[in-house]
C-alpha cells in the first residue's frame, strides 16, 4: 500500500487522557480513534493488526478440531433468565426492546445462545466432544472505560464453548485449551501466566485468566518465585501461620473502652498486637441478608471469596444504622453474642469466620455495646461460626499452600477459561445428549475467551520504544516499510517486485522530508525498513525496527531474507 | 473436515415458515438456525459461505483502492441528530442508553460515523479521493422479517464511504463501484440488472439497486427489452400518451352525481372513459400538512414520488373526517376550488398534479360536494397546481422515454449504490477539506452497501434442484464431498491427499447408509462428488453437482482437475 493514500495520519500529540503507552502509540500512529469512551474505530492500520490477530487465533483454535460459526448480537432476554444471569448485578449488561417490545440484551458472553442452539439438535454421546467458537462483537456497559482498548464498552470476542459428555472428557479440552492459548499468545510474542481467578458472572466451579506482566495492568495476582502457584488476589489461597496458640484459654472478660473506631484504636488502647484483635465487617447482600464476616486482624477480608462462601452476587457495607438495628455498634461489632442480639431485633446474621481465627488465643474485640470491649474472647467456647471458611486477602509473603512464599505482581488479562460444569445445562430445558445407554444426560461445558483489541493493545505495550511500536512480525500491519528518498522510480520498482513476491509493504511515496519518514517509520513499527536512497546507489539499505543496525543489500538478498 | 465431527445435521423437514427455497434449503442441510425472528446463526458450514462471499467482495474492493476499517456498532445518537435521520420515521433505528444515559443507536448505516471520523483528520484535497468500507454488523427494526435470510434485523453489510473534492471525481468513483459490483455478483454467478432507485432515508439525489431477476424477489422494477431503461418501480419515469387534445375546452359544468366513491361509480354514471376522469387522493405528511394528489384516471399515484416532490419522511391517507375539515368529501374530491375551500376552514393545503393531466381535456372530477360532479374540467383554465411532477406509477406497456415498452420483472435487492452529494458534509460541521487554493470545501460524497446474507441466499434461489444446493465453486463451503462407502482406510488416504494439495474437502466419514451420504451430498452442493467403493476399485467415482455423468478416475488425474 501506498502511504500517500493511506487513511490515517500520524500525529505528534496525543489526548490527555491517553496514559498508558499502547493508548499513545496507537492514537499517535493513526491505527485508532476513540468514537465515545470505550468505544474505537479502527482505522486500516489498526484494523490489519486486528485481523491477523485474529488470523492466529482462527489457526490455532481450528489445528483443536474446534468450529468457528456465529451467533447473533442481540440475544432474546428469555434465555438469560432461564440461567438468572439478569440478576448478577456485577454483569455490566444492555438491554434493548424492539418495536414489538420484546426484551434483548446485546451480547457481553453467548453461553445461552449455544447452549440455545445445541439443544435444538438431537446430540448423541458421538457427537461429542464438540467446541464452538465465533468471532463477534460484544457489549459491557462498564462504569468506566479506560485506557484505549485495555477496558472497552463494544468488542471483538473469540468466544469457544465447549460440550462433553462428562468431566473427564471436559478436562482433557481445558488442558487443550490451555496448551492452545498459551501458543496463540506467543505467537504474538506475549508470555502469559496462567493464573487461577473468580467466575464471577460466568458461572461454574473454576477459572484460569492468561494474564501478561504489566504494571499498567488491572488483574493483581500472586505467585510464588517459580511460577508453581499463581492466583487472582480474589481468590489466592494461602496458610495461616500459628501465633499464640500455646497460651493457655483465658476468662473472657468485658471491660471499658473508650476508644476510636478504627483497628489501631484498639491495638493502643489494650497495648496488644494487631493479629490477637478481631476484625469484624458487617456486610450486606442484594437480597438484604445480613452478614457478619470475621478474621483476625492482621488480614483483610476478601470480599469476593465471601460473596462466593455466601452464594451472593453482590455485597455492600452495612450503614451504621444497619448496624444498630441488628443490635450492634459500628467500631465495636463482636461475633459474640450477635445471633442473639439480631434474634431480639427480630433479625437474621450469617455469621462468617476465616480460618484464621483458629490461629490465636484470648483474641479482644468490640462488645457490640459503645465504648465496651471484650478481651480473651476464643472460636468454640466463646462464640460459634455459622460458616467457617477461607476469606482472607493473601500478602506479599505469605505462604502458599504448597509452602512456598508469595508475590505480588500486575498484568493485563488477555484471555481466560472456564469451567462451567452442568451451570448452564442444568438450568436450561432440554440441553441433554443421548448417552451411550440411551438416557438423557446434561452436558458438561466449558468455555473459552480471547479480547481482540485488549491483546492488540499489550502487544504495544510490550514492544515499543520512545520512538514507537516494534511490532512483532506476525501481527504487524506490513511486513515492510520501504521509503523513497527522492528516489521515486526505483523505489516504485522495488515496491512492485516486492509485492510480485507477496511481500506486505506499505511504501512511503510521499514527498515530505527524511526525518519525518524515518520518524514514521519507527512510529508505526514495521519490522523491517527499507530506504532507497542516492546513497545507497543500487543497494537497499535494511534495518530491523528491533535493532539498530542498518546493512546495505541487494534487493534479491533483501527478498530472501523477507520471504523467510 | 470430516463429516462426522462436523456441527449441524441435515434434515428432511422443514419449519412451516419456510416457504422459499433458499430458506428450506439452508435450513435442511444445516447451515442456519433462526434465533428470533429475523436473527440468524450461521453454523460452521454457513459461516464458511458467509465468509467466502466476504473474501470476494474484499478483494475486488481492495483492488478499487479502498481501504477496510471499521466503526463501533453503537453510534452517539447525537451524530444522527446532526444530520436529522433520527426524524426518518421510514428508517428502522432501534436505540438504546447506556448506564449514564447516554444515547445511541444501533447501526443501520454508517454515514454519519465516516464523516465524523474523516472530519478528525485534516484532510486535503491530496488525500482526496478516499474510499473507506467496513464489514460490520448491522441493525435493521423492520416490520416484518421474512424469508430466511432475505430480510433480516441483523445482519452483515459492506458499507462503503467515497469522499470527493468534486462532482466530476465522484463520478468516476460511483462508475467504478458499478463495474467492482457487477464482477463480485458476477464472481458469486449472480447476474445483476442495475436498477435505478430511491434513495430512501440514506439521503443524496440519486442511486442503483444491484438486483437479481427473481420471483420471490421484493424489488419491482421496470425494464426495457434491451436492458437501456432498468427502475424501481417507486421511481420509474415514463411517457404519459395523449388522449383527445384535439377536442376544444367546453365549459365546465356542475352536475348532480348519485354514485358510490370509487372510480368506477363515476365512469359507469357519466358514461365517459376512466381516463377522462380524475383520480384525486388526499394525503397528510409527517408535520401534518394535507396534500393532495391529482391523476389522470387510468394512472395510480406513486407515493414515493409523491413523497419526494413535497420532501416527506412519510405519507398516510387522510381521514374522511379530516378530507370533511378541509371543506372537501369523501369520493368527491376535486383540485378546482380546493385552496379556496381550504382557505375557508382555516386551514392550508398543497395540491401536486401529475405531468399525465395536460394529456386530456374536458377531464370530470368531484365537485368536494357529495353526490355533485364537475364535467368539462381543464387544467390552467379551472384550476391550478401549486407542484406539476411525475407522481405517477409505471405500468407494463408504458413507453420508456427512450420510447422503448417497458416490462415489469421482480428481484431481490443484492446491493445498492448511493450518489450522497453534499448531504451529509452540509449539514455535519467541520465536514470539510482544504481545496487546492487553501479555502475549506465541503467533502462530495457516495457509498455503497451490500448485504452478506441476503446475497448467499440469493445463490441459493439461483442455484438449486429438487436435490438441494448446487453452490458455485467460489462461494462452495467445501470444493469437494469425499465419500466412503466401506472404504474407510482408502478414503482417509485420498482425504489426506487432498488436504495436503490444499483442496478443500469435506469428508463423509459416517457410519450411514450409501443412499444417506448421497442424499446430503446432494443437499449440501459441494461443487464435486468423490466417491471411493470397491466398486469403483483403485479409482475415484467423479461427478460435479451441476452435472448427472460421473466418471471414474485415477486420484492423480482428480487432483490436477481440483487444483486447476
Amino acid at each position: 500500500m501506498k502511504q500517500s493514500q493511506l487513511f490515517g495520519k500520524t500525529l505528534k500529540d496525543t489526548p490527555k487522557d491517553a496514559t498508558i503507552i499502547s493508548h499513545q502509540l496507537l492514537y499517535k500512529g493513526g491505527f485508532i480513534r476513540e468514537s465515545t469512551a470505550g468505544r474505537y474505530y479502527f482505522l486500516p492500520l489498526g484494523l490489519l493488526v486486528h485481523q491477523k490477530i485474529q488470523k492466529i487465533i482462527k489457526e490455532e483454535m481450528d489445528a483443536t478440531g474446534a468450529q468457528e460459526m456465529i451467533t447473533p448480537v442481540m440475544h432474546p432476554k428469555q434465555l438469560w433468565e432461564e440461567t438468572n444471569r439478569t440478576d448478577s448485578v456485577g454483569f455490566e449488561l444492555m438491554s434493548i426492546k424492539d418495536r414489538s417490545e420484546t426484551e434483548f440484551v446485546l451480547g457481553g458472553t453467548a453461553e445461552e445462545m449455544l447452549v440455545d442452539l445445541v439443544r435444538r439438535f438431537q446430540v448423541s454421546y458421538k457427537d461429542l466432544p464438540m467446541n464452538l467458537y465465533q468471532f463477534s462483537t460484544k457489549f459491557r456497559d462498564e462504569k468506566r472505560a479506560r485506557g484505549g482498548l485495555l477496558r472497552m464498552r463494544e468488542f471483538v470476542m473469540k468466544d469457544a464453548y465447549s460440550f462433553h459428555g462428562d468431566e473427564k472428557d471436559f478436562k482433557l479440552e481445558y488442558e487443550k485449551m490451555w496448551q492452545t492459548y498459551t501458543k496463540i499468545f506467543q505467537r504474538m510474542g506475549l508470555k502469559t501466566v496462567v493464573v487461577e481467578s473468580d467466575n464471577g458472572y460466568i458461572g461454574g466451579e473454576y477459572c484460569h485468566e492468561f494474564v501478561v506482566e504489566s504494571e499498567i495492568g488491572e488483574s493483581q495476582f500472586f505467585t510464588t518465585e517459580d511460577g508453581t502457584y499463581a492466583a487472582h488476589e480474589e481468590v489466592a489461597r494461602f496458610q495461616r501461620d500459628s501465633k499464640n496458640l500455646d497460651e493457655a484459654e483465658k476468662k473472657m472478660e468485658q471491660v471499658s473502652a473508650e476508644r476510636g473506631n478504627t483497628m489501631e484504636d484498639g491495638v493502643k488502647l489494650h497495648d496488644l498486637p494487631l493479629w490477637q484483635q478481631m476484625k469484624d465487617l458487617m456486610m450486606v447482600d442484594e437480597k438484604g441478608n445480613i452478614i457478619l464476616a470475621v478474621v483476625r486482624g492482621d488480614y483483610d477480608i476478601n470480599e469476593v471469596k465471601l460473596a462466593h462462601v455466601v452464594t451472593a452476587y453482590a455485597l455492600r457495607h452495612a450503614t451504621e444504622e444497619e448496624i444498630r438495628e441488628i443490635g450492634s455498634e459500628p467500631g465495636f461489632i463482636s461475633p459474640v453474642g450477635m445471633s442473639e442480639s439480631a434474634a431480639k431485633a427480630g433479625k437474621k446474621i450469617i455469621i462468617v469466620g476465616d480460618t484464621s481465627l483458629r490461629t490465636v488465643k484470648n483474641m479482644y474485640t468490640g462488645a457490640n455495646v459503645k465504648n465496651q470491649d471484650l478481651l480473651n474472647v476464643n472460636i468454640d467456647r466463646d462464640y460459634t461460626l455459622d460458616i467457617e471458611a477461607d476469606i482472607a486477602l493473601a500478602r506479599e509473603g505469605d505462604l502458599a499452600e504448597n509452602g512456598k512464599p508469595l508475590f505480588a505482581k500486575k498484568g493485563i488479562e488477555v484471555g481466560n477459561i472456564f469451567q462451567l460444569g452442568f451451570h448452564y445445562s442444568s438450568k436450561m430445558t432440554g440441553a441433554t445428549f443421548m448417552a451411550e445407554d440411551g438416557s438423557k444426560q446434561p452436558y458438561y461445558m466449558g468455555c473459552y475467551g480471547i479480547g481482540l483489541a485488549r491483546t492488540l493493545a499489550t502487544v504495544v505495550e510490550k514492544y515499543s520504544d520512545a520512538k514507537g511500536i516494534i511490532w512483532p512480525e506476525e501481527v504487524a500491519p506490513f511486513k515492510v516499510h520501504l521509503i523513497s528518498l527522492k528516489e521515486d522510480e526505483k523505489a516504485e520498482k522495488i515496491y512492485k517486485e516486492l509485492l510480485e513476491n507477496k511481500i506486505d509493504v506499505l511504501f512511503d511515496d510521499r514527498d515530505i522530508a527524511a526525518g519525518a519518514k524515518f520518524a514514521d517509520a519507527d512510529l508505526l513499527g514495521m519490522p523491517y525498513r527499507l530506504v532507497v536512497s542516492s546513497k545507497a546507489g543500487e543497494q537497499i539499505e535494511v534495518k530491523k525496527r528491533s535493532e539498530d543496525k542498518a546493512e546495505l543489500m541487494d534487493l534479491e538478498e533483501v527478498i530472501k531474507i523477507l520471504k523467510k
